[in-house]
């Protein structure tokens, strides 16, 4: 049984299109009766299915047409699947330790069926809510992030094979026209979906409206996130996007993919781990008063860049004399030059970095979709409180970025707060 | 009659065409056995004929798959023809004053029929080589440039149409990587087809080459090229692309055009008259010292930024309520506020003028193809002169442009010179 038109799936019609498929029944082992399915879309967007065999298992995801979380009102392409698979496929190619298999994409019905990322996977969100130390997740975020920028930038590829991407990823739009209103609108003007700790954030929220300084950064990092087709980004890479063990680190969820900037991903990645680390004060309690972990969350921004910066700059190194068409060898022929350069491109990059981070921290405390980190600390006060040290450090990162010049200023900067 | 494949043309077989295509032949009136056909393709990369007819005439320009002033040794796709009539008619219905009418397009045959500029229209850098002073041309290139580039960026468009325009023009990557070769790579390496007046500006080219500070300036410069898709370019506006009598200005041969920066069209154009202004004094002598037209000049630079940067921001301000996404009235929603948006903006904009301006000038001066402004001094010593000023200036203006604030100071420092 095919299906030659769109329908939502629910558990039962599910088993029959599993059925099917022989690529998905064929992970499940003979018995395909035998089945258990759950369904766990605690995202904002999609319907998510763990189905689980007798000898195999799988991860069912589809993409409805409107955002799951605000509901029909809120309309969105379920093509945005699509270009998950699209992305999933290709980052998964250049970083398989941190990218789930895909098995199987039907693009007439949303839905992707891939690897089920088994327990003790938890979103890596959840993990910092509870205040778990992962000991290899900056080694393994860094190297997802140095990969999968680095070879679908101009840095590794042609301009040729560089523009056909772009050219395919711009059918994103739709995603992409969310994010801006979402991260690069909506905090900055009165907006229906805004919403903060109220009453003690209404000053707060009503001092990003009237910022004029504020409103001519994020306008210069929006134009970027617009026009700027630097790499293929995740997109939403924030701290609910990885799922994680002690050991395994695996990147989910990029409908948002597209040709764009990459500080854009660092960004949304370092911020979260900003909001994390200030909403820790709202998790301590008599027996855990957080500190020691707050300092790993330090210790962990600090790494993620600084093992970021390594990686990055040795494929490039590694691959200076390849295909990439930005920087050609003959032209960057001398190690003090290709310092310089690289210098230069690294500490563009922090500001970038550092800019989307704070615009993706506003937006989680003063626009329509906040954060768990948050939204768990129970007393109002207590979270205001947290909420507004996290949007200060924000709104001091977005317009004073272009000051930083390594990230150790920039933890020294938060611990200070 | 028609052509299921390409083949190039000739004068005959032209004829047969024209007959066998009424969008062509319906313009030349009855009469059509009693043609003048003329090749004049005096530009680097095409066939171009023009056409006359006893009630009408036209330009039939046909692109083959090579640069036609090198041979077949430099291949360039035809497909360049699609890219130029688009171009065309999308710029054409933004500022139909200052574009030649399209009247046929066959993309198999990569030809297209337009408006025959007729005399008195000559190439702009002839007349500026001649000395000829052109009142409106300020004005109507500055309409041109303010016209097509803000209509065609996120100031006026919202994102969907936006991206889909963006991912048309990535099908011209074959043209935007020719660019980043002869203007961002060529010169600042040992390339078989650079060129210059040797021996007297061996040191020169060999500086361009050793200059650390030029090369980091010159890949960022590269970089907003391949990855900023601010706007529709033209993608090579220099003075041998806009056609003039006294009172008609109109742009031609847009086959480079895809979605850059703005700067790169208003920097090509400027640059280029910067280069005309240090060619003048080759082209002196006892009857004329061209003092007086290298202040029609710089007053042409200086009039064009000014006039570009009224009506462009007279063009966002019109349309600010509009449905371009990038300033939403709700965010900017003072006029302080977009006032000082507008100026960053315009300055980030006047930055990028200059950035490009001084790479399409060193080009020319140490690159693969030259301009006719230095082509046609005939004394060596004198051109290398000259040449070596415009050089000079365009370095500077690479490296400090981030210094000027306006036009003026950008025509004082071209004065002192």
């Amino acid at each position: 049984m095919a299906f030659t038109e769109f329908r939502p799936l629910d558990e039962k019609s599910l088993i029959e299109y599993i059925k099917a498929t022989p690529s998905l029944s064929s992970k499940l082992g003979d018995k395909s009766d035998d089945l258990t399915i759950k369904e766990v879309g605690d995202g904002n967007l999609n319907f998510v299915y763990i189905v689980i065999g007798a000898s195999g298992s799988f991860v069912i995801k589809q993409a409805l047409s409107y955002i799951r979380c605000i509901g029909e009102s809120w309309p969105l392409t379920k093509e945005r699947a699509y270009f998950e698979a699209l992305a999933l496929k290709e980052h998964g190619q250049l970083c398989p330790d941190h990218v789930p298999e895909v098995y199987h994409f039907d693009r007439t019905m949303s839905l992707i069926g891939m690897r089920y990322l088994e327990p003790p996977h938890i979103i890596l969100r959840k993990g910092l809510i509870a205040g778990v130390e992962y000991p290899l997740l900056s080694e393994h975020m860094s190297e997802y992030m140095a990969k999968t920028l680095f070879y679908t930038s101009l840095l590794y590829r042609t301009t040729t094979v560089h523009k056909r991407a772009v050219a395919e990823f711009c059918g994103n739009a739709e995603l992409c026209r969310h994010t801006e209103q979402v991260v690069f609108s909506d905090p900055y003007k009165v907006s229906q979906y805004n919403h903060w700790t109220s009453p003690y954030l209404d000053r707060d929220a009503e001092a990003v409206r009237e910022d004029n300084t504020l409103k001519l950064e994020i306008a210069e990092l929006k134009s970027k996130f617009s026009e700027r087709t630097q790499a293929l980004v995740h997109g939403d890479l924030h701290t609910s996007s990885v799922m994680v063990t002690l050991d395994s680190t695996q990147v989910i969820d990029p409908e948002f993919a597209f040709y764009g900037p990459m500080g854009f991903d660092i960004g949304a990645y370092v911020g979260n781990l900003i909001l994390s680390f200030f909403a820790q004060e709202g998790h301590a309690d008599e027996g855990n008063d957080r500190m020691a972990y707050k300092e790993w969350i330090l210790r962990t921004i600090e790494e993620t860049w600084t093992l970021f910066y390594k990686k990055f700059t040795a494929l490039w190194h590694q691959h200076k004399d390849g295909s990439g068409e930005a920087y050609l060898p003959e032209i960057y022929n001398k190690p003090e030059l290709q310092k310089l350069v690289q210098e230069k491109y690294m500490e563009d990059l922090l500001h970038d970095t550092l800019g989307f981070g704070a615009a993706k921290m506003i937006r989680r405390i003063v626009g329509v979709a906040h954060v768990e980190d948050f939204e768990s600390i129970k007393d109002d006060v207590k979270r205001a409180a947290c909420e507004r040290r996290a949007l200060e450090v924000a709104k001091m990162l977005l317009k004073e970025r272009r000051n930083f010049r390594d990230i150790s200023g920039v933890v020294s900067a938060i611990r200070r707060v």
